[in-house]
């Protein structure tokens, strides 16, 4: 079948690889549809790895998939051959002691779509478990249903701040998944949010939903706008998405007294914190990794419109074009949220 | 000053009261602008009584206020004379133990607007403890200040709900509070809201609001629109709105596992319930009695746009037809969600 | 292999049955060593069912176990042959809704010992997952083994009541599992423990533990002595264990402002309950069946001391005395709060 | 009145000094007892201020007290004239929006004792809100009365790490906040502590306690220690008390996949934390700043016995002996836990 194949750092392919895994009563054959690409993805393009991940072998990309199925397992209820689907792309040992808490995302062994050794989901078909395939409603369209994996890296952040509605929430930094954490904290329940960027297009992409203020760094200070809108209180809930390692020694300065931090972006090094500011608020920190039994809330809120994804699809490549599409995604533009190829 | 007084059950008068209680350096005076004629106030004039609390002497009806401030004690900060406010009604003492623990809605010496004995607020000015005094921003108009109160209740509930982004919910009722409650889910981080009743006119209002679905009773089985709407599972919360008592029993029905009940409608005796069925689920019920620490939450849904109050507004009367509103407000037509009388 | 089986209702005798189930690598083969008789087990025996389920063809009775590993399957880790183990006896399957939740005990599937038609472990051996059995540290005997599946109850319904540490509780009901929660409020960080009860045996093997008070409510009024002894605030947490139906009408008045119920119990039918006294005290109510993710909670808690159940044993019968024992539960002794057998 | 009283940094004196304040109708006169010597006193003593706490004029000491009332305001319920009481030492504004929250802790206009400008309670009499005066049982002694400030300080900890029961906690440090953390952390809930330090007394002092695991640091391997004893799983909870900034990049290598930690030591300046890692475990970091609503539980677990604070005084010297209790107390004698002066 057709891939697209990193063979290794900086060298990529369009080239024919065999279906991977094998059929069981419980899985699905889905021919996939949209696949949007990931930083991840170019990530291991440009760097050939990333932190101990280290393509050291050809890996097929991609994990932000949707599709539609060709074969069921006979054990499988709820989907059938022709559904649309999107696929959640990290599979845990259901028996481990993370899965038994409902916190699967933590599973050590958890296997995720292009993450070396895995292979990804920029190939013709998949084979996928019926428990991680979720059918999308009608009015879902693919390129919608490959863009619930950003979306619930967001809604995880918002379930994690644990909002009451109408809490004000700030995000630092607007890239792809600042946008999502924005889009999902005003859907998960609160008032206004603030984000910050030092890019005018993407604060201006992210400006354009009911809700959300953007903030230009490099024009504005957010601080003061914070507080001038809070009456001096603070905003409840901080989502930090730069990974930017300045930000979080100040960080405390955006928060309520009790207020509540949120860490999504990833700084390669220890940062410094200030503990001491932390506790002069009681402030609660939480942070996210990937997430868990969150897209069947990520494809409800797309399906019911209380979320837009459309907008976010900045442009879409045919298969054959997949490496064109990278390289774009190499270009880092500023305007571009999301790129996805479709097969 | 003019006020709106019930003499006794049955009697109401617009008549001469002087200005209640005394300014002190925390408090203000507010000239009141609209108020809402509550379920309460009404029932106070027709049965002259809410359970324990008996209208035996002349009292002040109302509680639903905005207004304008015209005098300010000299600690108040953050609040100016010209400022539109609104004002909530309930006063609780702030030293005692359940203010101590910010649940002081449930201090049993709070003082709350037109509950005997304590005078309402449908007279010319009051005056009020500035801490809950709320200010109104530029956009908010003095008539959707006077429905923070109504609201307040609502959000109490999705408070209560913990909702998770994305939920599903189940509004019993669509009363002027099961449609607060309604909008108040909705804006509180869910993805859908299906709202029950047998009054076409009150779920039209309510369905008229993105995300939420009205079923009419009459018509349709409620519990197979939810349970098809959630591929069986069955709603994440159930906000019971209507008190009528034989709601109860299977209300269960409606929840997934690990689901969640809040109870708003007030049934007068005590109602069967299933405690098996709650049990084979896990559920967790909470329940709402009035609001603390929610009119600023109310106050930024308001100005954000995320919740519009306005369409709600059923009719306005100016206040020297105060007994003509009420007579409005007791014939309980299905299409008026609140009437308001406006000074 | 020798195994006490319920022929049907009011026939139990001592014969053959084959090893149920097959090894597969990831169970392990358990030689049973004590099995403690439950409730239900004489239930079954007396009245042939439990609401739904039927004993329509003969089954192994025994859910409560402890046993020693004889063999292992190829992928099982953190066990080996010989280690002392005790095993959860509910089955969910791994992968549905409720079980990527962590709320497996949801599951609707769940496989659970000596619910009809799923056999029990009153057998010489059972071969079972391995993720559900659990190795028993040194200091725990293969008796206290077969306390940890009553005592995960009382410990469940401590973790849905939220317990903030301090809090004061009262239990209504002494039996096993009034015993079981009392005992695992005070572990879970209560300061005090109020029981209630009828039967004087039960009351003083309750109160036998530090910090809680028995209340014969024969002799005494338990909501007077709750109210004094908490200032007249109320308790924290109650936790209803006696399914009375008369209890559930006033058992608000136990319960301070924003207090916490869970439903314990089961009341055979539908019980009155007083909604609008629930609200006035904007109380909580959660709700318990079997547990999840408890297992190691409880074993630990044994371990450290921190909880004694062996002083509940109240009689142990060897295995060919099985319907001896039988016999003995079906007295329903007040000073009887479990008996063991012992293979 | 005698009063212990800094001048200035270095100097302390006994001297007269007036009675503070004025009764109120809400207020309470009380013959201080016990007063417990906590290391900010120690510390403006050595150093003259704390931060931006400055010791610019003298400043009557101590802020750990019991005593007996003496004289009661006429509004004042639930305390009478000859009761043992304990006092919280800061006294908000009730009615700002921190305290309406019930988190008047976080209130930035608290008055809190011997804090500068504050007046502390090193003097013969005190007049104090009732609200923040609470009466001693009859087993809990006056000495007893005076250690609940510093426990309130680890149930405060404790509350922050919301405790399953059950958990296993890891305490850093085992000053005298460590210890007191520690305690609260088995009394609230956990099946096992264990705590770290460099000194064999205090470790001693706090393993004295059921269930609390001490481990040396000069000598063993905490982190070996801790994942043996959850079979590599980690600590549930891990409650930070040393301040010492080489601890906080690694932390989180304590901890199991979800788990929670608590920032209760004070590092200066800002410290590095590994975000990276914290996210890997989707770890929930909590802070403690003082406490709030903490007394009535900090007197309950003395009252029951379920927390035992009498072998943590190390020393008692009597009022006029104060100088020499404040020159033993800069000692910093491994062994001393708590030293208390008694008037």
């Amino acid at each position: 079948m057709k891939s697209v194949v990193l063979e290794k750092q900086g060298k990529m392919a369009i080239k024919d690889m065999p279906l991977q895994g094998e059929m069981t009563p419980e899985s699905v054959r889905i021919a996939v549809k949209n696949v949007g690409i990931c930083g991840s993805d170019v990530h291991y393009y440009t760097h050939g790895r990333i932190g101990p991940f280290i393509v050291d072998a050809p890996m097929i990309l991609g994990h932000e998939a949707s599709g539609v199925i060709v074969e069921i397992g006979k054990n499988v209820k709820g989907l059938a051959v022709g559904d649309k689907v999107c696929m959640e792309p990290g599979i845990p040992n259901a028996k481990s002691r993370a899965s038994k808490l409902g916190i699967y995302n933590l599973d050590p062994d958890v296997q995720f779509w292009a993450t070396p050794p895995v292979h990804g989901c920029l190939i013709e078909e998949v084979i996928h478990p019926a428990e991680f395939t979720f059918k999308l409603p009608e009015q879902v369209s693919l390129a919608e249903g490959a863009m619930v994996e950003p979306l619930a890296i967001g809604l995880q952040a918002a379930k994690k701040a644990a909002i009451t509605p109408g809490d004000v929430a700030v995000v630092i930094g607007a890239g792809t998944i600042g946008i999502m954490c924005a889009i999902s904290a005003m859907a998960g329940g609160c008032s206004r949010v603030f984000i910050t960027d030092v890019k005018r297009e993407k604060l201006d992409i992210a400006a354009s939903y009911p809700g959300i203020t953007a903030i230009d760094v490099t024009k504005e200070n957010p601080l003061e706008i914070v507080k001038k809108a809070t009456g001096n209180w603070g905003a409840d809930v901080v989502i930090e998405c730069s990974g930017a390692p300045a930000v979080y020694k100040d960080i405390t300065e955006y928060c309520c007294p009790g207020g509540r931090i949120v860490l999504v972006g990833i700084p390669i090094d220890p940062v410094p914190m200030d503990i001491a500011r932390i506790q002069a608020k009681e402030l609660d920190i939480s942070s996210v990794f990937r997430y868990a039994n969150i897209y069947p809330r990520a494809i409800e809120l797309i399906a019911s419109g209380q979320i837009d994804v459309k907008k976010l699809i900045s442009g879409t490549f045919p298969f054959k074009q997949s490496l064109a599409a990278f390289e774009r995604a190499c270009e880092m533009r500023a305007g571009d949220v999301k790129l996805q190829i479709e097969l």
